[in-house]
Protein backbone atom coordinates (compact mmCIF):
# COMPACT_ATOMS: atom_id res chain seq x y z
CA UNK A 1 0.00 0.00 0.00
CA UNK A 2 2.45 2.70 0.91
CA UNK A 3 5.40 3.86 -1.58
CA UNK A 4 8.03 5.98 -1.45
CA UNK A 5 6.14 8.40 -4.28
CA UNK A 6 2.87 9.44 -4.27
CA UNK A 7 0.55 8.38 -6.74
CA UNK A 8 -1.42 10.65 -9.45
CA UNK A 9 -4.25 10.33 -7.56
CA UNK A 10 -2.85 12.70 -4.98
CA UNK A 11 -0.52 14.99 -7.11
CA UNK A 12 -3.05 15.43 -10.21
CA UNK A 13 -3.95 18.93 -8.29
CA UNK A 14 -0.79 19.82 -8.29
CA UNK A 15 -0.96 22.02 -11.73
CA UNK A 16 -4.22 23.85 -10.81
CA UNK A 17 -2.42 24.70 -7.16
CA UNK A 18 1.10 26.06 -9.30
CA UNK A 19 -1.52 27.81 -11.15
CA UNK A 20 -3.30 29.43 -7.96
CA UNK A 21 -0.10 30.63 -6.60
CA UNK A 22 1.11 32.33 -9.95
CA UNK A 23 -2.51 33.98 -10.51
CA UNK A 24 -2.20 35.38 -6.77
CA UNK A 25 1.26 36.72 -6.95
CA UNK A 26 0.80 38.04 -10.10
CA UNK A 27 -2.64 40.15 -9.20
CA UNK A 28 -1.05 41.84 -5.98
CA UNK A 29 0.24 45.51 -6.78
CA UNK A 30 4.01 45.40 -6.08
CA UNK A 31 7.00 46.55 -7.40
CA UNK A 32 7.97 43.83 -10.11
CA UNK A 33 11.30 43.15 -8.90
CA UNK A 34 10.19 42.21 -5.74
CA UNK A 35 7.56 40.12 -7.70
CA UNK A 36 9.91 38.18 -9.63
CA UNK A 37 11.69 37.50 -6.37
CA UNK A 38 8.64 36.04 -4.67
CA UNK A 39 7.96 33.66 -8.10
CA UNK A 40 11.81 32.78 -8.09
CA UNK A 41 11.17 31.73 -4.20
CA UNK A 42 7.70 30.31 -4.57
CA UNK A 43 7.53 28.72 -8.25
CA UNK A 44 10.57 26.99 -8.21
CA UNK A 45 9.70 23.56 -7.21
CA UNK A 46 8.45 21.98 -4.11
CA UNK A 47 5.76 19.62 -3.24
CA UNK A 48 2.99 21.64 -2.38
CA UNK A 49 2.29 18.88 0.48
CA UNK A 50 0.45 21.73 2.31
CA UNK A 51 -1.77 22.61 -0.45
CA UNK A 52 -2.29 19.06 -1.58
CA UNK A 53 -3.22 18.50 2.04
CA UNK A 54 -5.69 21.18 2.20
CA UNK A 55 -7.06 19.96 -1.31
CA UNK A 56 -7.45 16.22 -0.04
CA UNK A 57 -8.79 17.44 3.11
CA UNK A 58 -11.72 19.37 1.20
CA UNK A 59 -12.64 16.50 -0.95
CA UNK A 60 -13.12 14.37 1.79
CA UNK A 61 -16.47 15.99 2.76
CA UNK A 62 -17.19 15.11 -0.77
CA UNK A 63 -16.92 19.05 -2.11
CA UNK A 64 -14.50 20.01 -4.80
CA UNK A 65 -10.82 19.89 -4.13
CA UNK A 66 -10.80 23.29 -5.76
CA UNK A 67 -12.70 24.74 -2.97
CA UNK A 68 -9.07 24.74 -1.62
CA UNK A 69 -7.23 26.61 -2.97
CA UNK A 70 -7.43 29.85 -1.41
CA UNK A 71 -6.23 27.71 1.55
CA UNK A 72 -3.53 26.23 -0.44
CA UNK A 73 -2.38 29.26 -1.28
CA UNK A 74 -1.82 30.77 1.50
CA UNK A 75 -0.55 27.96 2.99
CA UNK A 76 2.26 27.16 0.76
CA UNK A 77 2.92 31.26 0.74
CA UNK A 78 3.68 31.13 4.62
CA UNK A 79 5.69 27.98 4.54
CA UNK A 80 7.87 29.45 1.17
CA UNK A 81 8.23 32.60 3.15
CA UNK A 82 9.71 31.00 6.13
CA UNK A 83 12.14 28.92 4.34
CA UNK A 84 13.71 32.38 2.41
CA UNK A 85 13.50 33.47 6.22
CA UNK A 86 14.74 30.68 7.74
CA UNK A 87 18.01 30.40 5.03
CA UNK A 88 19.35 34.14 5.29
CA UNK A 89 22.54 34.38 6.92
CA UNK A 90 21.52 35.66 9.86
CA UNK A 91 19.36 32.67 10.44
CA UNK A 92 20.21 29.25 9.41
CA UNK A 93 22.45 30.47 6.43
CA UNK A 94 21.66 27.87 3.57
CA UNK A 95 22.87 28.52 0.15
CA UNK A 96 20.75 25.78 -1.76
CA UNK A 97 17.14 25.49 -1.95
CA UNK A 98 15.18 22.68 -3.64
CA UNK A 99 18.67 22.13 -5.69
CA UNK A 100 19.11 26.08 -6.88
CA UNK A 101 20.48 28.93 -4.88
CA UNK A 102 18.53 30.38 -2.23
CA UNK A 103 16.97 33.60 -2.95
CA UNK A 104 19.53 36.18 -0.72
CA UNK A 105 21.99 34.16 -2.67
CA UNK A 106 19.79 34.79 -6.20
CA UNK A 107 18.90 38.16 -5.34
CA UNK A 108 20.11 39.93 -2.07
CA UNK A 109 19.45 39.70 1.08
CA UNK A 110 17.63 42.92 1.47
CA UNK A 111 15.18 41.44 -1.36
CA UNK A 112 14.99 38.29 0.18
CA UNK A 113 14.15 40.03 3.66
CA UNK A 114 11.24 42.05 1.62
CA UNK A 115 10.02 39.11 -0.37
CA UNK A 116 9.31 37.07 2.95
CA UNK A 117 7.75 40.06 4.15
CA UNK A 118 5.54 40.41 1.02
CA UNK A 119 4.75 36.73 0.80
CA UNK A 120 3.16 36.66 4.30
CA UNK A 121 0.90 39.34 3.12
CA UNK A 122 0.32 37.41 -0.05
CA UNK A 123 -1.02 34.61 1.82
CA UNK A 124 -3.94 36.73 3.83
CA UNK A 125 -4.75 38.55 0.15
CA UNK A 126 -5.06 34.60 -0.83
CA UNK A 127 -7.75 34.19 1.68
CA UNK A 128 -9.84 37.14 -0.22
CA UNK A 129 -11.58 34.79 -2.39
CA UNK A 130 -13.51 33.21 -0.34
CA UNK A 131 -17.00 34.91 -0.84
CA UNK A 132 -18.75 33.70 2.95
CA UNK A 133 -16.88 36.71 5.24
CA UNK A 134 -17.82 34.77 7.76
CA UNK A 135 -15.35 31.98 6.63
CA UNK A 136 -13.20 34.04 5.19
CA UNK A 137 -12.49 35.46 9.28
CA UNK A 138 -12.50 31.86 10.30
CA UNK A 139 -9.82 31.06 7.75
CA UNK A 140 -7.92 34.25 8.65
CA UNK A 141 -7.61 33.65 12.36
CA UNK A 142 -6.87 29.53 11.69
CA UNK A 143 -3.70 30.97 9.40
CA UNK A 144 -2.75 33.72 11.86
CA UNK A 145 -2.20 31.19 14.99
CA UNK A 146 -0.73 28.70 12.78
CA UNK A 147 1.74 30.86 11.55
CA UNK A 148 2.85 32.14 14.70
CA UNK A 149 3.05 28.63 15.86
CA UNK A 150 5.22 28.16 13.58
CA UNK A 151 7.45 31.40 13.84
CA UNK A 152 7.23 30.52 17.73
CA UNK A 153 8.49 26.65 17.03
CA UNK A 154 11.44 28.34 15.08
CA UNK A 155 12.77 31.02 18.13
CA UNK A 156 12.53 27.14 19.91
CA UNK A 157 14.47 25.33 17.40
CA UNK A 158 17.23 28.29 17.01
CA UNK A 159 17.60 30.86 19.65
CA UNK A 160 16.21 28.36 22.83
CA UNK A 161 13.15 30.10 25.17
CA UNK A 162 11.55 26.57 24.99
CA UNK A 163 9.40 26.03 28.62
CA UNK A 164 10.40 23.97 30.73
CA UNK A 165 7.69 20.98 31.17
CA UNK A 166 9.26 18.85 33.22
CA UNK A 167 12.67 17.03 34.69
CA UNK A 168 14.88 14.21 33.84
CA UNK A 169 15.22 11.73 31.08
CA UNK A 170 11.93 12.52 29.20
CA UNK A 171 12.71 16.35 29.10
CA UNK A 172 14.83 15.89 25.94
CA UNK A 173 11.75 14.36 24.28
CA UNK A 174 9.09 16.99 25.79
CA UNK A 175 11.47 20.00 24.29
CA UNK A 176 11.33 18.11 20.79
CA UNK A 177 7.91 17.35 20.96
CA UNK A 178 7.29 20.97 21.44
CA UNK A 179 9.45 22.33 18.98
CA UNK A 180 8.05 20.39 16.05
CA UNK A 181 4.47 20.58 17.10
CA UNK A 182 4.90 24.45 16.94
CA UNK A 183 7.84 24.69 13.62
CA UNK A 184 6.07 22.40 11.59
CA UNK A 185 3.50 20.93 13.17
CA UNK A 186 1.04 24.28 13.31
CA UNK A 187 1.36 24.92 9.58
CA UNK A 188 0.08 21.15 8.68
CA UNK A 189 -2.37 21.38 11.00
CA UNK A 190 -3.57 24.56 9.22
CA UNK A 191 -3.34 23.76 5.98
CA UNK A 192 -5.47 20.35 6.84
CA UNK A 193 -8.16 23.04 9.13
CA UNK A 194 -8.58 25.45 6.87
CA UNK A 195 -8.84 23.17 3.66
CA UNK A 196 -11.53 20.97 5.34
CA UNK A 197 -13.67 23.74 7.10
CA UNK A 198 -13.44 24.93 2.67
CA UNK A 199 -15.10 21.26 2.16
CA UNK A 200 -17.42 22.38 4.49
CA UNK A 201 -16.63 19.78 7.50
CA UNK A 202 -18.63 19.89 11.02
CA UNK A 203 -17.10 20.03 14.38
CA UNK A 204 -16.60 16.28 14.65
CA UNK A 205 -15.28 15.90 11.48
CA UNK A 206 -13.07 18.82 11.91
CA UNK A 207 -11.32 17.20 14.97
CA UNK A 208 -10.74 13.82 13.55
CA UNK A 209 -8.88 16.32 10.45
CA UNK A 210 -6.92 17.83 13.41
CA UNK A 211 -5.58 14.45 14.95
CA UNK A 212 -4.90 13.44 11.49
CA UNK A 213 -2.74 16.65 10.58
CA UNK A 214 -1.16 16.79 14.20
CA UNK A 215 0.17 13.05 13.40
CA UNK A 216 0.87 13.78 9.97
CA UNK A 217 3.07 16.85 11.03
CA UNK A 218 4.86 14.96 13.91
CA UNK A 219 5.63 12.34 11.65
CA UNK A 220 7.41 14.52 8.79
CA UNK A 221 9.68 16.41 11.67
CA UNK A 222 10.69 13.13 12.58
CA UNK A 223 11.14 11.53 8.64
CA UNK A 224 12.93 15.06 7.98
CA UNK A 225 15.32 14.45 10.55
CA UNK A 226 15.84 10.86 10.15
CA UNK A 227 16.22 11.84 6.33
CA UNK A 228 18.78 14.59 8.17
CA UNK A 229 21.30 12.09 8.85
CA UNK A 230 21.25 9.24 6.63
CA UNK A 231 20.62 10.71 3.01
CA UNK A 232 23.08 12.51 0.77
CA UNK A 233 22.43 16.22 0.12
CA UNK A 234 22.34 15.84 -3.72
CA UNK A 235 19.64 13.39 -2.73
CA UNK A 236 17.69 16.27 -0.98
CA UNK A 237 18.42 19.11 -2.96
CA UNK A 238 19.29 20.70 0.30
CA UNK A 239 22.38 20.68 2.79
CA UNK A 240 22.23 17.66 4.76
CA UNK A 241 23.70 16.45 8.36
CA UNK A 242 23.24 20.50 9.25
CA UNK A 243 20.82 19.94 12.36
CA UNK A 244 23.27 17.72 14.45
CA UNK A 245 26.45 20.15 13.43
CA UNK A 246 24.44 22.96 14.62
CA UNK A 247 23.53 20.78 17.94
CA UNK A 248 20.13 21.05 17.29
CA UNK A 249 18.13 18.54 19.04
CA UNK A 250 16.87 16.07 16.58
CA UNK A 251 14.56 12.98 16.73
CA UNK A 252 17.57 10.19 16.37
CA UNK A 253 19.76 12.56 18.48
CA UNK A 254 17.59 12.14 21.46
CA UNK A 255 15.98 8.69 20.20
CA UNK A 256 18.33 6.87 18.63
CA UNK A 257 17.30 6.06 14.82
CA UNK A 258 15.24 2.59 15.93
CA UNK A 259 13.00 4.07 18.03
CA UNK A 260 12.79 7.41 15.86
CA UNK A 261 11.70 4.77 13.12
CA UNK A 262 8.80 3.05 15.02
CA UNK A 263 7.43 6.66 15.77
CA UNK A 264 7.06 7.24 12.41
CA UNK A 265 4.90 4.08 12.66
CA UNK A 266 2.81 5.35 15.51
CA UNK A 267 2.03 7.93 14.44
CA UNK A 268 1.12 6.87 10.38
CA UNK A 269 -0.77 4.39 12.52
CA UNK A 270 -2.51 7.40 14.64
CA UNK A 271 -2.99 9.32 11.15
CA UNK A 272 -4.71 6.50 8.84
CA UNK A 273 -7.09 5.62 11.79
CA UNK A 274 -8.34 9.59 11.95
CA UNK A 275 -8.37 9.39 8.01
CA UNK A 276 -10.48 5.98 8.19
CA UNK A 277 -12.70 7.38 10.61
CA UNK A 278 -13.51 10.12 7.95
CA UNK A 279 -15.21 7.93 5.59
CA UNK A 280 -14.42 6.49 1.87
CA UNK A 281 -13.51 9.92 0.64
CA UNK A 282 -10.65 10.16 2.96
CA UNK A 283 -8.82 7.45 0.96
CA UNK A 284 -6.30 9.84 -0.54
CA UNK A 285 -5.93 11.27 3.23
CA UNK A 286 -4.52 7.53 4.26
CA UNK A 287 -2.13 7.48 0.97
CA UNK A 288 -0.71 10.67 1.85
CA UNK A 289 0.02 9.12 5.67
CA UNK A 290 1.42 6.42 3.96
CA UNK A 291 3.88 8.01 1.78
CA UNK A 292 5.05 10.53 4.83
CA UNK A 293 6.57 7.03 6.74
CA UNK A 294 8.50 6.07 3.99
CA UNK A 295 9.22 9.17 1.48
CA UNK A 296 13.43 9.75 1.02
CA UNK A 297 13.36 13.00 0.16
CA UNK B 1 -2.94 77.57 15.16
CA UNK B 2 -0.32 75.27 14.39
CA UNK B 3 2.04 74.57 16.88
CA UNK B 4 5.18 72.12 17.38
CA UNK B 5 3.77 69.67 19.08
CA UNK B 6 0.47 68.25 19.36
CA UNK B 7 -1.85 69.27 22.09
CA UNK B 8 -3.60 67.38 24.89
CA UNK B 9 -6.58 66.76 22.75
CA UNK B 10 -4.99 65.06 19.95
CA UNK B 11 -2.58 62.95 21.81
CA UNK B 12 -5.56 62.04 24.74
CA UNK B 13 -5.70 58.34 23.30
CA UNK B 14 -2.18 57.61 23.53
CA UNK B 15 -2.64 55.50 26.68
CA UNK B 16 -5.74 53.89 25.35
CA UNK B 17 -3.64 52.64 22.29
CA UNK B 18 -0.77 51.81 24.03
CA UNK B 19 -2.87 49.35 26.14
CA UNK B 20 -4.40 47.81 23.34
CA UNK B 21 -0.82 47.24 21.64
CA UNK B 22 0.21 45.35 24.72
CA UNK B 23 -3.15 43.56 24.80
CA UNK B 24 -2.64 42.85 21.50
CA UNK B 25 0.86 41.33 21.92
CA UNK B 26 -0.03 39.64 25.62
CA UNK B 27 -2.63 37.23 24.51
CA UNK B 28 -1.10 35.87 21.23
CA UNK B 29 0.35 32.59 22.07
CA UNK B 30 3.92 32.43 21.15
CA UNK B 31 7.41 32.00 22.76
CA UNK B 32 8.01 34.30 25.52
CA UNK B 33 11.44 35.15 24.08
CA UNK B 34 9.60 36.14 20.86
CA UNK B 35 7.37 38.56 22.93
CA UNK B 36 9.84 40.58 24.76
CA UNK B 37 11.47 41.26 21.73
CA UNK B 38 8.60 42.47 19.75
CA UNK B 39 7.06 44.17 23.36
CA UNK B 40 11.02 45.85 23.10
CA UNK B 41 10.07 47.23 19.66
CA UNK B 42 6.54 48.40 19.88
CA UNK B 43 5.99 49.71 23.34
CA UNK B 44 9.22 50.93 23.45
CA UNK B 45 8.04 54.69 22.59
CA UNK B 46 6.49 56.51 19.21
CA UNK B 47 4.47 59.26 18.43
CA UNK B 48 1.46 56.23 17.33
CA UNK B 49 0.93 58.79 14.71
CA UNK B 50 -1.10 56.35 12.85
CA UNK B 51 -3.48 55.02 15.47
CA UNK B 52 -4.40 58.53 15.90
CA UNK B 53 -5.05 59.10 12.88
CA UNK B 54 -7.20 56.45 12.73
CA UNK B 55 -9.19 57.31 15.91
CA UNK B 56 -9.56 60.75 14.67
CA UNK B 57 -11.17 59.60 11.55
CA UNK B 58 -13.24 57.35 13.11
CA UNK B 59 -14.25 60.47 15.53
CA UNK B 60 -14.92 62.36 12.72
CA UNK B 61 -18.08 60.47 12.01
CA UNK B 62 -19.52 60.92 15.26
CA UNK B 63 -18.47 57.26 16.78
CA UNK B 64 -16.10 57.05 19.76
CA UNK B 65 -13.00 56.98 18.71
CA UNK B 66 -11.99 53.63 20.41
CA UNK B 67 -13.65 51.71 17.94
CA UNK B 68 -10.36 52.31 15.36
CA UNK B 69 -8.24 50.25 18.32
CA UNK B 70 -8.16 47.33 16.05
CA UNK B 71 -7.16 48.99 12.93
CA UNK B 72 -4.58 51.27 14.72
CA UNK B 73 -3.11 48.30 16.40
CA UNK B 74 -2.98 46.71 13.03
CA UNK B 75 -0.95 49.50 11.35
CA UNK B 76 1.09 50.01 14.40
CA UNK B 77 1.99 46.70 14.61
CA UNK B 78 2.58 47.21 10.72
CA UNK B 79 5.08 49.89 10.92
CA UNK B 80 6.78 48.84 13.47
CA UNK B 81 7.55 45.67 11.65
CA UNK B 82 8.76 47.74 9.15
CA UNK B 83 11.20 49.24 11.01
CA UNK B 84 12.52 46.56 12.43
CA UNK B 85 12.93 44.68 9.27
CA UNK B 86 14.78 48.24 7.74
CA UNK B 87 17.08 48.61 10.39
CA UNK B 88 19.00 45.16 9.54
CA UNK B 89 22.20 45.45 8.90
CA UNK B 90 21.01 43.31 5.06
CA UNK B 91 19.04 46.80 5.21
CA UNK B 92 19.44 50.36 6.13
CA UNK B 93 21.83 48.80 8.78
CA UNK B 94 20.96 51.35 11.98
CA UNK B 95 22.06 50.94 15.61
CA UNK B 96 19.60 53.57 17.21
CA UNK B 97 15.67 54.27 17.30
CA UNK B 98 13.99 56.02 19.40
CA UNK B 99 16.93 56.71 21.26
CA UNK B 100 17.26 53.09 22.32
CA UNK B 101 19.02 50.12 20.57
CA UNK B 102 17.74 48.73 17.26
CA UNK B 103 16.11 45.42 18.06
CA UNK B 104 19.08 43.05 16.32
CA UNK B 105 21.34 45.01 18.19
CA UNK B 106 18.93 44.39 21.70
CA UNK B 107 18.18 40.96 21.35
CA UNK B 108 20.56 39.82 18.03
CA UNK B 109 19.62 39.52 14.16
CA UNK B 110 17.98 36.13 13.79
CA UNK B 111 15.09 37.53 16.79
CA UNK B 112 14.85 40.88 14.82
CA UNK B 113 13.84 38.82 11.71
CA UNK B 114 11.27 36.48 13.19
CA UNK B 115 9.88 39.33 15.68
CA UNK B 116 9.25 41.48 12.48
CA UNK B 117 7.88 38.24 10.50
CA UNK B 118 5.58 37.93 14.13
CA UNK B 119 4.05 41.67 14.20
CA UNK B 120 3.01 41.16 10.45
CA UNK B 121 0.70 38.31 11.79
CA UNK B 122 -0.34 39.96 15.16
CA UNK B 123 -1.24 42.84 12.93
CA UNK B 124 -4.17 40.79 11.27
CA UNK B 125 -4.58 39.04 14.86
CA UNK B 126 -5.68 42.68 15.82
CA UNK B 127 -8.51 42.88 13.25
CA UNK B 128 -9.78 39.75 14.96
CA UNK B 129 -11.94 42.26 16.96
CA UNK B 130 -13.97 43.39 14.89
CA UNK B 131 -17.26 41.29 15.61
CA UNK B 132 -18.95 41.97 11.99
CA UNK B 133 -17.44 39.99 9.78
CA UNK B 134 -17.98 41.67 6.27
CA UNK B 135 -16.42 44.96 7.62
CA UNK B 136 -13.19 42.51 9.30
CA UNK B 137 -12.61 41.27 5.86
CA UNK B 138 -12.87 44.70 4.32
CA UNK B 139 -10.22 45.68 6.85
CA UNK B 140 -7.90 43.31 6.19
CA UNK B 141 -8.00 44.10 2.76
CA UNK B 142 -6.93 47.23 3.37
CA UNK B 143 -4.25 46.19 5.62
CA UNK B 144 -2.98 43.89 3.35
CA UNK B 145 -3.08 46.20 0.11
CA UNK B 146 -1.28 49.05 2.56
CA UNK B 147 1.08 46.97 3.62
CA UNK B 148 2.32 45.42 0.29
CA UNK B 149 2.69 49.22 -0.92
CA UNK B 150 4.63 49.72 1.84
CA UNK B 151 7.36 47.09 1.13
CA UNK B 152 7.03 48.06 -2.34
CA UNK B 153 7.94 51.58 -1.23
CA UNK B 154 11.21 50.14 0.47
CA UNK B 155 11.81 48.23 -2.15
CA UNK B 156 11.84 51.26 -4.84
CA UNK B 157 14.10 53.23 -2.26
CA UNK B 158 16.86 50.58 -1.80
CA UNK B 159 16.79 48.06 -4.34
CA UNK B 160 15.69 50.31 -6.95
CA UNK B 161 13.04 48.96 -9.96
CA UNK B 162 10.83 52.14 -10.00
CA UNK B 163 8.80 51.85 -13.38
CA UNK B 164 10.27 54.42 -15.70
CA UNK B 165 7.12 57.08 -16.30
CA UNK B 166 8.48 59.88 -18.20
CA UNK B 167 11.53 61.49 -19.38
CA UNK B 168 13.00 64.87 -19.08
CA UNK B 169 13.65 67.11 -15.67
CA UNK B 170 10.49 65.79 -13.81
CA UNK B 171 11.46 61.95 -13.92
CA UNK B 172 13.23 62.38 -10.55
CA UNK B 173 10.52 64.36 -9.08
CA UNK B 174 8.24 61.44 -10.21
CA UNK B 175 10.29 58.83 -8.99
CA UNK B 176 10.21 60.35 -5.35
CA UNK B 177 6.32 60.99 -5.37
CA UNK B 178 6.35 57.38 -6.24
CA UNK B 179 8.61 55.35 -4.33
CA UNK B 180 6.97 57.79 -1.08
CA UNK B 181 3.09 56.87 -2.24
CA UNK B 182 4.55 53.88 -1.41
CA UNK B 183 6.40 54.04 1.34
CA UNK B 184 4.74 56.39 3.65
CA UNK B 185 1.84 57.19 2.35
CA UNK B 186 -0.03 53.80 1.76
CA UNK B 187 0.23 52.94 5.38
CA UNK B 188 -0.94 56.48 6.44
CA UNK B 189 -3.84 56.10 4.08
CA UNK B 190 -4.90 52.30 5.39
CA UNK B 191 -4.49 53.99 8.76
CA UNK B 192 -7.06 56.87 7.97
CA UNK B 193 -9.23 54.87 5.78
CA UNK B 194 -9.57 51.43 8.49
CA UNK B 195 -10.46 54.46 11.22
CA UNK B 196 -12.85 55.75 9.25
CA UNK B 197 -14.31 52.56 8.19
CA UNK B 198 -14.83 51.35 11.53
CA UNK B 199 -16.26 55.37 12.06
CA UNK B 200 -19.33 54.32 10.32
CA UNK B 201 -18.14 56.61 7.18
CA UNK B 202 -19.84 56.36 3.97
CA UNK B 203 -17.96 56.03 0.51
CA UNK B 204 -17.80 59.68 -0.25
CA UNK B 205 -17.14 60.50 3.46
CA UNK B 206 -14.36 57.67 2.62
CA UNK B 207 -13.05 59.48 -0.59
CA UNK B 208 -12.39 63.39 1.09
CA UNK B 209 -10.59 61.02 3.80
CA UNK B 210 -8.37 59.70 1.47
CA UNK B 211 -7.42 62.57 -0.15
CA UNK B 212 -6.51 63.75 3.45
CA UNK B 213 -4.61 60.88 3.87
CA UNK B 214 -2.29 61.00 0.87
CA UNK B 215 -1.73 64.83 1.98
CA UNK B 216 -0.58 64.14 5.19
CA UNK B 217 1.90 60.89 4.05
CA UNK B 218 3.07 63.11 1.40
CA UNK B 219 3.45 66.00 3.48
CA UNK B 220 5.37 63.23 6.49
CA UNK B 221 7.68 62.11 4.14
CA UNK B 222 8.75 65.55 2.59
CA UNK B 223 9.26 67.11 6.29
CA UNK B 224 10.85 63.69 7.12
CA UNK B 225 13.24 64.26 4.40
CA UNK B 226 13.66 68.17 5.55
CA UNK B 227 14.51 67.20 8.78
CA UNK B 228 16.82 64.20 7.77
CA UNK B 229 19.34 67.12 6.14
CA UNK B 230 18.45 70.23 9.15
CA UNK B 231 18.72 68.31 12.22
CA UNK B 232 20.75 66.79 14.77
CA UNK B 233 20.88 62.70 15.29
CA UNK B 234 20.49 63.50 19.25
CA UNK B 235 17.42 65.87 18.36
CA UNK B 236 15.72 62.91 16.33
CA UNK B 237 16.66 59.85 18.18
CA UNK B 238 18.10 58.28 14.92
CA UNK B 239 21.16 59.06 12.37
CA UNK B 240 20.27 62.00 10.55
CA UNK B 241 21.94 62.51 7.46
CA UNK B 242 21.57 59.05 6.40
CA UNK B 243 19.61 59.08 2.97
CA UNK B 244 22.09 61.98 1.59
CA UNK B 245 24.90 59.59 2.38
CA UNK B 246 23.24 56.61 1.47
CA UNK B 247 22.60 58.62 -2.55
CA UNK B 248 18.23 58.37 -1.87
CA UNK B 249 16.59 60.17 -3.82
CA UNK B 250 15.12 62.99 -1.51
CA UNK B 251 12.98 66.30 -1.88
CA UNK B 252 15.19 68.48 -0.28
CA UNK B 253 17.72 67.06 -2.99
CA UNK B 254 15.59 66.85 -6.00
CA UNK B 255 13.85 70.28 -5.57
CA UNK B 256 15.84 71.77 -3.23
CA UNK B 257 14.89 73.13 0.45
CA UNK B 258 12.57 76.41 -0.46
CA UNK B 259 10.84 74.06 -3.06
CA UNK B 260 10.55 71.30 -0.37
CA UNK B 261 9.08 73.62 2.28
CA UNK B 262 6.66 75.29 -0.41
CA UNK B 263 5.45 71.51 -1.31
CA UNK B 264 4.83 70.88 2.59
CA UNK B 265 2.08 73.98 2.77
CA UNK B 266 0.55 72.80 -0.51
CA UNK B 267 -0.23 69.38 0.61
CA UNK B 268 -1.13 70.61 4.42
CA UNK B 269 -3.72 73.03 2.56
CA UNK B 270 -5.24 69.95 0.36
CA UNK B 271 -4.93 68.38 3.73
CA UNK B 272 -6.97 71.16 5.69
CA UNK B 273 -9.46 71.48 2.96
CA UNK B 274 -10.37 67.92 2.71
CA UNK B 275 -10.70 67.60 6.63
CA UNK B 276 -13.12 70.58 6.71
CA UNK B 277 -15.49 69.23 3.79
CA UNK B 278 -15.89 66.69 6.80
CA UNK B 279 -17.65 69.08 8.89
CA UNK B 280 -16.91 70.13 12.37
CA UNK B 281 -16.04 67.06 14.18
CA UNK B 282 -13.13 66.50 11.78
CA UNK B 283 -11.25 69.55 14.08
CA UNK B 284 -8.62 67.14 15.20
CA UNK B 285 -7.87 66.43 11.46
CA UNK B 286 -7.12 69.84 10.71
CA UNK B 287 -4.86 70.14 13.84
CA UNK B 288 -2.81 66.65 12.96
CA UNK B 289 -2.20 68.22 9.47
CA UNK B 290 -1.19 71.92 10.99
CA UNK B 291 1.24 69.87 13.30
CA UNK B 292 2.95 67.46 10.69
CA UNK B 293 3.80 70.67 8.53
CA UNK B 294 5.73 71.96 11.49
CA UNK B 295 7.13 69.04 13.55
CA UNK B 296 10.22 69.10 14.36
CA UNK B 297 11.18 65.71 15.30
Amino acid sequence: MSAATLSSRITAPVPAIDAALASCIDRAAMAENLRDAIRYAVLGGGKRLRPLLAWHCAAAFGGDGAASLPAGVAVELIHAFSLVHDDLPAMDDDDMRRGRPTLHIHAGEAMAILAGDAMTVLAYQALEDVADAGLRASLTGELSRGTLAMITGQVYDTLGGVPASSRGESADRERLDLIHHNKTGALIRASCRMGAMLGGAGDAALRAVTTYAEAVGLMFQIVDDILDVTQEAAHLGKASGKDVAAGKLTFPGVLGLDASRRAVGEQRERAVEAAASLGERAGALVEIAEYMAVRTK
